[in-house]
């Protein structure tokens, strides 16, 4: 598996992953009918930096970078993961995550936040507490989990 | 004082407001230099409820509503908050305040909650609490202030 900036060429390959990661509502804020232009136009707006994660020809997994804030705040990075459902377990998101702190901090970051990170969420969670995340904040109702309904999400947080 | 909807025609004083409140770089996260087209721009975007605070026929304060996440998490209402220099001290802050969260919850918001209020900003934090909100997370060093340096922001909540 290799990690490298995404091309234009991987916007129909990460558009499949977001499909699936979005489609069963638990997980991403975004809604399961999102449509495919607004969904790309997001995920690689011009403030962020993109990354996939390949094996072979086939991307398995995406993620970005960006400032969590403008200006005075933009020493705080951001960022958002997806991996395709027939590489899940196999390391790809925690391959990526660590990628991800070395080039956040490689493009002067000082620390990574994540706005929401749903609670029931254990992968994404533990994953994160495993990489030097601690949870600084927990948002009551933020989201409406597809089966179990409103959920509580995580602000997680970590120096670089 | 009265509050209503904004008009493109506010657009000049609502900036001269803005302008004054980024000077200071103690409370808000855009650069002091930041451009007003690019200010107004992010202000008056095109997913945001957008209101002004007058006094005859001078701008006070201004202020905005909008969902702070897509999809899922959409019934959590964000809002950012201007006050000139002029009118400060006189409660207009507390007006718009409590104008708001009315606002909010006749826009279908279920909650708000402000992703980064400066923690030294001792006027924003006492009034948030004092209208119901209450600080759910705490994030180190957020934000370069002018004069203190690296300061921490919180993230403020209720329930509507």
């Amino acid at each position: 598996m290799e990690i490298r900036k995404a091309a234009d060429a991987d916007k129909t390959a990460v558009w499949k992953i977001i499909k699936e990661v979005i489609a069963s509502g638990d997980t991403y804020v975004f809604e399961p009918e999102t449509p495919q232009a607004e969904m790309l136009d997001y995920w690689f707006s011009p403030e962020k930096f993109n990354y996939v994660a390949v094996n072979g020809d086939d991307v398995v997994g995406a993620f970005w970078l960006k400032a969590n804030q403008p200006g005075l705040g933009s020493h705080v990075g951001n960022a958002a993961y997806i991996v395709s459902s027939a590489a899940k377990g196999k390391g790809v998101g925690r391959r990526m995550a660590e990628y991800s702190l070395d080039e956040a901090r490689r493009l002067g970051f000082e620390s990574m936040q994540f706005n929401f990170v749903v609670k029931s969420n254990d992968v994404a969670v533990n994953l994160w507490k495993s990489v030097g995340f601690e949870v600084i904040g927990e948002i009551p109702d933020a989201f409406r989990h597809r089966t179990n309904g409103m959920t509580n999400a995580y602000i997680m947080y970590r120096k670089l």
